[in-house]
């Protein structure tokens, strides 16, 4: 059936040629709509949402039997969410429903009511799916080459085993935050009998899977609502910077005390802990208490958070169609390129100034003024990609601009850290005085003499690139007791450098104060 | 003569319809390439920028000879501009020349060299022109109708007087800021008689104007960098909110107290005063002077900053080619159109919830629950126009986005303070506890309570377009004693409203306590 209504023109501004997908994840706790964009083989992005805290699962218990009222919730939801592509003029739209309606022998109902009422036509994934888009997820958003995954749904929870980047083992178990809450800690205040057996209950369903031990790949990815919230929580009650979940580890011992913390509230009042979603905080303490045990049964110190779940890895399967399994090539490198492509940026000097900013780089290191790092050749190449991203923004002051885009839109697979120090490079890669103070806790020694160096080769390479025509095609470096000479080689047909040198020069002083020489930029003789 | 190379193609990501002109300003102080993105009828911006303190009036004293070196750095930076221009694939340039050069004996020799060894154009404008350039800045950027004008640039200062939006008297006089430094300022130290000489030749040269008088339009409005510059060190030594130098009230007495604080620092040490630009530090204090003798001269107590320029003035002349004069039709709502469309939103999604925020407001004030206010409704309209701007940067947090981008890219014809509650407006149309304190020393009696009311509506507004479906069509407010009852008119054929509805209940509270009063969202019966 044709929408009664022309859909909205978005093309008129930034549609020309991007794809857009919407994926509707039916969980046992919220119902969730997503729309990615996307140019196939160039950037994606998440560009819209809308949650509904449906609660299908709620009340199912041992009949395995959806609700009346949650039936109802369901439907009604799932006629927001169609209407919703529709007046959005989304292409594609992919439903899956997972645990509690997998697992409810009544389910044919809901869904047969949600295809006469709505134009979606919801597909049951099994728990072995469930656990591969888990994985798709962690595999596409970490660094994880070899480690495990957790998963903590509503109704279930997905281990997976990572080797090589391929799945090796995974197991989906009914053990979600809304199934065992309502099983193990019906009443307000939960007690420590209770959470105990909430725990052995956890324990015992994992004990025969050997695979699931630390060992010697002991990364663990954890995601889905319940991990993010603790994780949110435990940045705000330690007070560290929040700039992002992504990457966060939350480790076993802060665990332990958001679950005393929740523990000492009861259920209505679990939702007000800062970091909570209050309509998640009637099962917050029951997801917890899992991950808790889940932890201690397979000996893991800690958790990375991982923002990416079921539904980007039920994208990722659409975007990267054709690779088996669909997987970026490298998470970081592909990270940065995607935030770069999302913005207009101008392609030939982004990547003509992190040509140039190697250079530099690597001169210093060769002429004895730095140990070279590879982590510190990746910074420098990430804030070049990503330096003019803030135009998007205005003009003015862009750098700060690009600064917010990068913290706002985050790189997956760098952690906190190595995320604040590409925004600050950037954001210092025009003018003023690089401060390393915003890294707070994060701040590791020398990160404020490495944030100088950086920023001032990045300077430098702006100005050579000043009227971004590539008339600097590379730089040499030398060096002696008291000078720093960068000779510019010029390719004369492009234009006329004498701007560009004159201008490195002026701004070279944050690179000579790093090095603690006389810069002196020279074109041809 | 085709470059020698590929302009990079920016076209895959957004220049799809996109114009671009590059804008060139020779001026006397600097050179600066400005380059506008527009899409004719739709929106425009300054997407690209690059300045040089070219200073090609150094020195020409009463000679008016341009001088060798200054004619050099003037070539040189025109080669940059020009290479710059093609790299980055801008199809058109419109190059002009003003005070330093049209005055120049000898200004052929330049002209004729940069025809010679770049593909620029240059035309030098008459002073006539100047000021006609800044008045289309001015009333473009302004809410001015009857009023007056000044620009104090690098040779000369053009005075305007508005009547009716149009340009009614102007003039051009040699007095801009480089000049006078040179003439009346020439050492490190300015005495005070050299001070007093200077105001003096400029009351002398205004003497005869008998139009440039307050009066009864005493509306000032003031362009150009010495301006600017001016302002935006008012603002930084008054510890003020510095959201935006544009619509800033520059006073004769803060004039003063920058005035002294200038002339008590040596030339070279002006430049270091917090807001100027460094390389304006030498003429800064002949521009402030010259600024305060001609507001004295015509009776003006304030001077209005306005961001636009020159620049702007070339542009709008462009850009609204057919109009006579060349004049958008109303400033404010064009601001807020012209932002609302430089990012890809919903349309038909952000006009309804304007109408539907408009429907409540309306209704709350006809129920005599708050006086009605054309402030009030026009703050609400624009923050409707722009709450998902932040969509653009990313999904998550869009609310904070928004106000991040309102607050970055301005909307000329709003004071500081309303485009300060636009922003927040927007902050607050999802959730939270809107909070008054961001405005600081802008905030006025009511803003508080005017704020939580305005977010109460916009937060109802937001769910009942829930499904961005246009399926709530209409809302009637009714009200007694203790409740405010929102009747949401239906059209069943876009949708299902239940969920909609549900949440606008759910978020109501906000309002209902603006109002004091219990809040019952209705569908049809």
């Amino acid at each position: 059936v044709a929408p009664s209504f022309a859909p909205p023109d978005r093309r008129s501004r930034d549609d020309g040629g991007v794809d857009r997908i919407a994926v509707i994840d039916m969980g046992s706790n919220s119902f969730r709509l997503v729309v990615y964009g996307y140019v196939p083989g160039s950037w994606w992005a998440l560009t819209d949402e809308i949650r509904e805290a449906v609660r299908v699962g709620a009340g199912m218990g041992d009949s395995n039997e959806l609700q009346l009222d949650p039936m109802d919730r369901a439907l009604h939801t799932a006629a927001v969410f169609d209407s919703f592509c529709r007046s959005s003029g989304v292409e594609r739209v992919d439903a899956v429903a997972t645990s509690a309606i997998r697992d409810a022998t009544n389910r044919d109902e809901l869904l047969d009511a949600i295809h006469e009422h709505t134009g979606l036509e919801p597909r049951v994934i099994t728990g072995e799916d469930e656990a591969r888009f888990g994985y798709l997820a962690i595999a596409n958003a970490t660094t994880i080459e070899d480690g495990f995954g957790i998963d903590i749904g509503g109704g279930s929870v997905q281990l997976m085993r990572i080797e090589r980047r391929e799945l090796a083992d995974s197991v989906s178990l009914p053990l979600g935050a809304v199934r065992l809450s309502e099983a193990f800690l019906p009443d307000e205040e939960a007690s420590g009998k209770e959470m105990k057996a909430l725990r052995k209950h956890v324990a015992e369903a994992l004990e025969g899977l050997d695979w699931w031990s630390a060992g010697d790949a002991p990364r663990l990815a954890g995601i889905g609502g319940t991990i993010r919230n603790l994780a949110t929580a435990a940045i705000k009650d330690g007070d560290l910077p929040s700039i992002d979940v992504q990457g966060f580890e939350l480790t076993a011992d802060a665990l332990e005390d958001l679950i005393d913390e929740l523990a000492s509230r009861p259920a209505t009042k679990r939702g007000r802990v800062p970091g909570i979603k209050p309509d998640r905080g009637d099962v917050i303490l029951g997801g917890a208490l899992t991950l808790q045990a889940a932890m201690s049964q397979g000996g893991f110190d800690a958790v990375e958070v991982c923002e990416a779940g079921l539904r980007e890895g039920v994208f990722f399967e659409h975007l990267l169609d054709g690779r088996d399994p669909p997987l970026f090539h490298e998470v970081r490198r592909g990270s940065v390129e995607n935030l770069s492509r999302r913005f207009p940026t101008h392609p030939a000097h982004v990547e003509h100034m992190a040509k140039l900013s190697d250079e530099i780089y690597e001169g210093l290191c060769a002429a004895g003024l730095r140990e070279a790092s590879d982590e510190e050749r990746e910074l420098l190449w990430a804030a070049c990609m990503l330096h003019d991203v803030g135009m998007t923004i205005d003009y003015d002051d862009h750098h700060h601009h690009s600064q917010y885009l990068i913290l706002s839109c985050g790189l997956p697979g760098y952690t906190p850290r190595e995320l604040m120090l590409i925004a600050l490079i950037a954001r210092w890669h025009r003018k003023g005085q690089p401060d390393a103070s915003e890294l707070d806790d994060l701040e590791r020694k020398g990160d404020a003499a490495r944030l100088r160096l950086l920023c001032g080769v990045i300077r430098l390479a702006e100005q050579l690139e000043r009227s971004r025509d590539q008339v600097v095609e590379s730089v040499a470096v030398e060096a002696d007791k008291h000078k720093l000479r960068l000779a510019a080689q010029v390719n004369g047909r492009r234009g006329d450098p004498s701007v560009a040198l004159w201008s490195a020069q002026r701004h070279a002083d944050l690179l000579g104060a790093a090095v603690d020489r006389e810069v002196e930029v020279e074109g041809p003789a």
